[in-house]
């Protein structure tokens, strides 16, 4: 039997995960039952939120527990199977955990056609921060065309589908994000009307400039400072996406809420929180949409594909909450 | 000429408002000019949302300048009229300031019969206030009988006219307010479902007991402490009407935002803040439905009546900061 390498929630983090907070352990594969399929993964996903997965309160989904594989995303091939609708060697995306093999029941996993693009593209652009970014900016921000949209953490998975969604759908788009690299390729490579970077210091100022007529959706993965300021830029009726937090998964004061969130009110805009896995139901329309705009050119997808192997994990996690990667982060195995 | 008692912004206050903020005037009353009216106030309508004017900072509405007169709404009777659609005797409802007499071109001014109720529930549930609630709740909460509706500063003006449009629909209705006896008075007179003091230090668990369920709708006029233990037991798909936050008005330290905001997300919930001066169109709508409630006695209106004249201003203004009016507070000039 092959070696089953596997990355266990040992502590719960304060801060930045440790590598004391991970136990790496091996097992051997195991065996699926009657109407399971064993899979080995190929490729991880790696996401912000998976840091508020490892505290110990309920989110929009249960908490790791100390001592389990922790969750993660991925795509992989079927090795095994004893399930009607999973055959070996089809390749599927499920949540299977960060190790080299698992057993599925076949819940929520979906096949993948990695010939239409690669397994990557899968977890990225054509998978959750895709799909994130459709149901995000299209069903919550309802954007009309000629629209200002501004999101933030522009140069991750999510958001820069976001702005290119933006852009496909007529309006104006600006991304938020960290260093002059990034906004240089989010303008120049993404299409994004501009981009600004958070790191300048003139966050405010950046926005009125860039947002000269208010924002008026605001897609925001960041919290803290960013939400603050974009909250001061709103345009009347303004709708905020609240898509994810980064800047407050890892503080250790806890999180911090948008002082100035009053200007909901002077400015009658509202904040919504939505979670992706709310539109399974309609995952095809997105994912035929996603794909159509990625065939004629129109939404370029980007993944930051790290190798090396599980051994890898700890390490490229934090590249996340570091802002190192540009597009979507996915590790090998 | 009578003479016209004014109180004007002297200086822009620092946390609760001071004697020294404010200078005393008198003048004689102005003349009307052609298409103008004349006005003695009869009655002040004192809100919450005044000392937010007195910020230097635009809210929805310009800031006071210092040295004008203060903005207030109030209830007045026409004086002396040169506008073809006012006569002298009609009482009127407008932002007249605060001051015995005015002079009014008649916009935004409505005529009230105080034959149909006295002339302060003009400026409470059958005024501002309860046109506030009226919309905040129908068309910003949107509530579905059944579902709970908590509403905090539940013995203002706004907060006691919500708690009963929320049984009206058929909801659950819960106030959070200051101290036992207006939570008993919410209860025992005003049928209000439960009712949670904020004072009494167990916020959270009070709130878990009386809305099981979760909160369908949260009505926030407070902000603060009370927010963030209402977004700790947000139903899904929850939404949380941003109508005012007396708790942050008088900060020194500047407003706080809800820490816990994420739970917009965890629970799929949205909060949108509005204005009720965005209705004006629907205001006979508002008018009228509750008009018939009061009229078969299912909405009780509440004015906390403050006698003494203009001079008792700046000290009234201060019970609505230290909790002590119950339902809608007017001085009477």
């Amino acid at each position: 039997m092959p070696v089953n390498a596997q990355y266990r929630l040992a502590a719960r983090p304060t801060g930045l995960p440790k590598d004391s907070d991970w136990q790496y352990t091996e097992d051997s594969a195991p065996s699926p039952g009657e109407g399971e399929f064993l899979v080995e993964v190929q490729y991880l996903s790696l996401d912000p939120a998976m840091r508020t997965w490892m505290n110990p309160g309920r989110s929009y989904v249960p908490p790791v527990g100390i001592g389990e594989v922790m969750r993660a995303a991925g795509i992989a091939k079927v090795v095994e199977s004893r399930h009607p609708g999973f055959s070996a060697g089809q390749s599927v995306f499920g949540t299977f955990g960060v190790q080299n093999y698992a057993v599925s029941d076949g819940k929520d996993v979906q096949v993948v056609d990695t010939n239409l693009a690669p397994a990557p593209v899968f977890l990225g652009t054509l998978g959750i921060s895709g799909i994130t970014a459709y149901f995000g900016l299209f069903d919550v921000g309802r954007p009309e065309p000629g629209q200002t949209v501004v999101v933030s953490a522009a140069a991750g998975s999510v958001g820069i589908v976001v702005g290119q969604l933006a852009k496909i759908h007529g309006c104006r788009a600006v991304g938020i994000a960290g260093g002059p690299d990034k906004c240089r390729a989010l303008v120049e490579e993404y299409g994004f009307d501009a981009a600004v970077d958070h790191r300048a210091g003139n966050l405010r100022a950046d926005l009125k400039e860039h947002a000269p007529d208010g924002i008026d959706v605001f897609f925001d993965n960041v919290g803290g400072d960013v939400l603050e300021a974009a909250l001061a830029r709103l345009a009347r009726g303004a709708r905020i996406v609240l898509s994810g937090a980064v800047s407050q998964y890892n503080s250790t004061e806890g999180p911090r809420g948008p002082a100035n969130y009053m200007q909901l009110l002077v400015r009658r805009a509202s904040m919504t929180g939505f979670v992706f896995s709310d539109y399974t139901d309609r995952y095809p329309e997105a994912i035929k949409a996603l794909a159509g705009w990625v065939g004629d050119g129109s939404l370029k997808p980007r993944e930051d594909v790290v190798t090396g192997g599980i051994a890898k994990f700890p390490e490229t996690l934090l590249k996340l909450f570091r802002g190192e990667n540009t597009g979507k982060l996915v590790l090998a195995l």
